[in-house]
């Protein structure tokens, strides 16, 4: 293996977002919490999870800025833990593991499903474009020291 | 919580893809392999990752369909471990998961980049997309139960 690769290897987000996600139930939490769930009760009832590991990973999600934790307003005995933008924007990643979950494990379609409110029409899948838009395949794609950019695959004997 | 919801809960596909990949370890071998690594020794190196660990985790991933070991070509007494089709279509998860990582935690762009072979340009943020392409944020979705597909938010009175 080239040095440059296995050194290129440390400078990647998905380490730090694995420090942080790389766990089970922190991704079950931050889905019932897309699902509108917020009071530590529901969370518990829906994720069949037990009361000291749904409190130290919601300890853990709020730590690390995913989740905000405040008092409720009806009844201020009662705490509710919402997203964050920050985890709002793990959404994508998580459907992009739900759609993969969809087509091989589960064998179904999921329900309920995600659907734009302006014409009610499922999502597509999750891919990946280019910055002009195109949907680009595995086949499509080279990896590009950052010194590269802008270099199509073929040019290096230029 | 709506009994409908938690039942709802059951039907989602990240479960089963969380069964598959909810491990660091696996997540860090998927990475390495869609950077060219296919050999056991390498991927040892790559990863710093104890021997033992690596071996399970590999037969695991072959075992899930997801990495295929076959015998390599110039060195009958080596395996290789490539990924399969199921591997390659987890590759928007990681890039979505990656991708937050750089925004959050890393705080700096990963190196190498993954470009468009086209025209050299890294790939666009992987982002939620309407079935006609538009990019749709989280305040433009809304979840539906399969039954009530094709009906705009704010119908539910009609």
């Amino acid at each position: 293996m080239p040095t440059e690769l296995r050194d290129s290897l440390a400078e990647c987000g998905l380490p730090s977002a694995l420090e942080v996600m790389g766990d089970r139930w922190s991704f079950m939490i931050l889905r019932a919490a897309f699902n509108g769930i917020c009071h530590f009760e529901d969370f518990l009832e829906a994720l069949g999870i037990a009361r000291n590991i749904l409190s130290n990973r919601l300890s853990g999600l709020v730590d690390e800025g995913i989740m905000q934790r405040t008092v409720c307003e009806h009844d201020r005995r009662k705490a509710e833990y919402r997203l964050t933008e920050k985890g709002i924007d793990l959404l994508p990643s998580l459907l992009a593991l739900r759609q993969w979950g969809e087509k091989y494990g589960l064998g179904v379609a999921s329900n309920p499903v995600l659907a734009d409110r302006r014409d009610g029409m499922p999502i597509g899948p999750i891919g990946i474009q280019a910055h002009d838009g195109r949907n680009l395949a595995w086949r499509d794609l080279q990896w590009l020291d950052r010194s590269e950019i802008g270099k199509p695959a073929g040019d290096c004997c230029d």
